[in-house]
């Protein structure tokens, strides 16, 4: 497996395209996102679990049961959740691309990002979509202008695509993402597209998505708020002409592979882009009796405000972490516990068997400068491991979500 | 029932009293404090839950254990939490603060907050008891004094107390409490110490220090961190000369009025206080099916970071209230929702039946702009009620935290 150009349209048959409806008045950044295949796909989805679900995320859990689909659109600027007409703008946004792309109205899906509660601007959606279907190439430049279409406070726009070999048939996987605010482990707790030339039928497909979901989407957190418009989805049209991938096959296990290759590094990025982030922080829970636990005590770290905040602050208040392990509701002894944190510029201890270490202050600032600070964490009672994706607590956390609406 | 003056030594014979110990270097302000009472009490204590618990906790829950004690040291400036040597050193301030005090080791209770994993400076508490033991009044200056040793990253000192009778006679209790940081919902999630001289058995004492505890300091929230040092401890001298308080009794229902309404008002100024907070929020879940399922949608709420900011900003961003209803974890109707905006500027309905009104955004900025924001959440499926406290989200808090050991 090796990574690739091209993102969404990176498989065989995928296009992609964005463009600036005018959703939200004064932005000239793009704001709607198209992605077809030529043909027919195996479709799976993983949707939010928060009980207030946007209209689009209760559409696309209908449209995806039957397992098939062949497009996706997707606006930012308003998630079309908790608004007047929120289902018939949904519905209106299917079948206006489906019109667009002569296909039928329940093989599109959608998605929507952005202000809860205010009801979303169809009329713009409406006369910017023959630009927008205008604009489908299945060059990397459609991926791109599709990546900055679903951004929100994102900085940085994210793709990542894969090439791996089925049965002697190369097999290409790619996505696009969004995250930044509103980002805690939840099943899909963002947008996330994913196209592959693979042929799997859709059972096979939704049982890898999980599996990879579980491990790298519900492993990240920026904020703790799980949002209302959560989708993960994935749409494999066959076109590499593989075998098709079934369980318990070298096959299942390359496609795996490659998914959580490409679903780990989009995740790493929507941590690391989290809003107002100047830090990625990995922690690895080690020496656990069970991954279930490792996982809980991970999340409960990469979840603590002051740990974030002693991050941002470049602070080795390693004493926030052991905190952060103390209420996260596991069982664990204190007094086996050991911390280091580790980046590019070295690693340091800081506490062993629950005791501080006295350390070297001016090394410890050092490995804290860094972009990726990592956790590492040793409980000593057990073989199992987990790593979780936080960021840090910064003052532009606190503006970009002060005054959100305006 | 009134509220007085006189915080911790309202009630008969008990003193209290604050010095500087030098525990930080650099600091002056009061670090250590000590209460106590001229005859045995009943005492009874609530702890953190927090699985890595200071060395002062696990001392204090033994002392407890037995239902009396006499006396109360507590220092700022370090938590004395895994750290070398920490249980010597607690044992240590138990020991001192006792032969202070002419009495025996074993009715002292040690309190420590500030920085966790720094053996604590022991010889600067035993340089500055002789001061502290002599500080000791029954003067409101006493309470004064041991307020502010207790503070950390607080701003204001957290004192109330009241008068009550009880078949006759005037029952007086008190207390004073710190907050700001590591302030979340899980059982005494602070320092807070409180004297009456009611008369009640130790096990009538636990038992209603648990009820109002339920819902007043496990209602409120700052972080979302549990602190490794939290204490709730109440002592009892009997010296009001009451019949003993026992439960289903009328003396029992008043105590309990009293307890609930001075720990409702220290609950609220931790709240109010929070690290770098600007405004207290109160959030009221109304209508709903039970106590418990409006307990968890309020604290959802008033834990939520999008919230925080939102509020910060003045922004009547009330999407952000209901994603995190639907995070909570709670079964509801989403369409069934309505949230309005509450303050001494007036009130505002905002979303009814879970979709968003149109409202006059000057007259919400207005009402976002008082001091306490209150959250008033009808779910319309029954009769049960909640009020919980938080604060917003700051640069401030950020700034305090990003540089805390230094």
């Amino acid at each position: 497996m090796k990574f690739i150009e091209g993102g969404i349209t990176a498989a065989r048959g995928f296009k992609a395209g964005g463009v600036n409806a005018g959703i939200k008045a004064g932005r000239t950044k793009n704001d709607l996102a198209l992605i077809a295949s030529d043909v027919p796909c195996a479709a799976a989805g993983l949707f939010t679990r928060n009980k207030v679900k946007a209209a689009p995320v209760q559409l696309d859990i209908e449209t995806v049961r039957k397992g098939s689909a062949r497009a996706i659109i997707a606006n930012s600027g308003n998630a079309n959740a908790c608004a007047p007409n929120d289902m018939e703008n949904a519905r209106k946004m299917q079948k206006l691309a489906a019109e667009a792309l002569g296909i039928s109205a329940d093989e599109v899906l959608v998605g929507s990002t952005g202000v809860i509660g205010v009801e979303i601007n169809i009329a713009a959606i409406e006369k910017g979509l023959p630009a927008l279907a205008a604009s489908l190439s299945d060059e990397a430049a459609g991926s791109d202008e599709a990546a900055k279409a679903i951004m929100t406070t994102d900085t940085k726009k994210k793709e990542q695509a894969a090439e791996f070999e089925i049965g002697g048939r190369t097999v290409k996987l790619g996505g696009i993402s969004k995250g930044s605010g509103m980002i805690h482990p939840n099943m899909g707790t963002m947008l996330c597209y994913l196209t592959t030339d693979c042929a799997i039928d859709c059972v096979t497909l939704k049982k890898v998505l999980k599996e990879v979901c579980d491990v790298t989407f519900n492993r990240i957190s920026v904020d703790g708020d799980t949002s209302t418009n959560d989708s993960l989805i994935i749409l494999a049209n066959g076109m590499a002409g593989n075998e098709p991938v079934i369980e318990n096959t070298e096959g299942y296990a390359v496609f795996k592979e490659a998914l959580l290759a490409v679903c780990t590094d989009l995740a790493r990025r929507m941590a690391a882009d989290g809003e107002g982030a100047k830090h990625l922080i990995t922690c690895t829970v080690a020496g656990c009796e069970s991954e279930e636990k490792a996982e809980i005590l991970s999340k409960s770290v990469i979840g603590s405000s002051l740990t974030k905040a002693a991050v941002f602050g470049c602070d080795a208040n390693w004493g926030r972490v052991l905190c952060a392990l103390g209420y996260s509701g596991a069982d664990f002894d204190p007094l086996k516990v050991d911390v280091d944190f580790v980046s590019s510029a070295g690693r340091i201890g800081v506490c062993r068997q629950g005791k501080g270490l006295v350390f070297d202050e001016d090394k410890a600032l050092e490995i804290l400068k860094q972009d990726e600070v990592i956790i590492d964490i040793n409980m000593n009672e057990g073989e199992a491991a987990v790593t979780c994706w936080g960021c840090d607590l910064t003052y532009d956390y606190v503006k970009i979500n002060g005054d959100y609406r305006t």
